[in-house]
């Protein structure tokens, strides 16, 4: 949990050290670093998702560490919706993330918000508390997608 | 370092728990979620270098918070080195990573080793001894794509 909350204040401080387009040299850069962060977040959740869904036997370490993971992968991509990104042409972002700021950033603090709780629940070990809490960080991911994705 | 230890141990305990080749149900998943890794990786390595090669303000701790996340994600790229993932076309892998798997199995432990000490040494603050770590890390990411990455 300390390195979590260390890599989200290292998220927040990157933003403060440097614009985010300067992390980034051209906006290609930027679709694949978000791309990278989102996909790997998506397997490491969909680890979990095997475990809540009953497809493969639960062990609540593997769960609990894959949620930790998520969890800290969950802070990466939001700086790197850097504009102009939009027009690079394998991405699926749609322009609403940056005409709708405001909401788009509301959808990705919820799947945060989500995902840490899931990570904490994890830690627990309890199979039917995970699926309700891996449930809900599904419905987060899904909530963002829906709005902001092709 | 709990975290990253804990992270660590989740890598060991998925490889324990499935066949590497489970988690992937094709050899297109394991190449971009390897793909992946290593290119969210190398984005954060990056950035300590800007800062190790003077070309970005120091700044202690957003280099330390890179060091600890390079050092989570360098753990991640081995299990998805599965057999046939050398036959997908958008693959930089040498077939050598197969036929002389040892020598591939070593590099990535040094690897993981040199990043791993990089961490420790951010953590300290010590820009130069920062500028050590870290090229010895560079020299390590660089040793295995000279005899592994076409």
């Amino acid at each position: 949990m300390k390195q979590v909350v260390s890599i989200a204040l290292a998220a927040s401080a990157l933003i403060v050290a440097l614009p985010a387009s300067a992390q980034f040299q051209k906006p290609e850069d930027a679709v694949k670093y978000r791309q990278s962060a989102l996909s790997l977040m998506g397997a490491h959740f969909s680890r979990l998702g095997a475990m809540a869904n009953g497809r493969v036997p639960f062990d609540a370490k593997v769960a609990q560490d894959n949620a930790a993971l998520v969890e800290t992968l969950s802070k990466l991509p939001w700086p790197a919706f850097v504009a102009g990104s939009d027009k690079v042409s394998n991405t699926k972002a749609k322009p609403e993330i940056w005409s709708d700021h405001g909401k788009f950033t509301q959808a990705s603090e919820n799947m945060m918000a989500e995902v840490a709780k899931l990570s904490t629940v994890a830690k627990t070990g309890n199979l039917d508390q995970i699926k309700v809490a891996f449930g809900n960080a599904a419905a987060s991911c899904k909530a963002c997608h829906d709005n902001f994705r092709q």
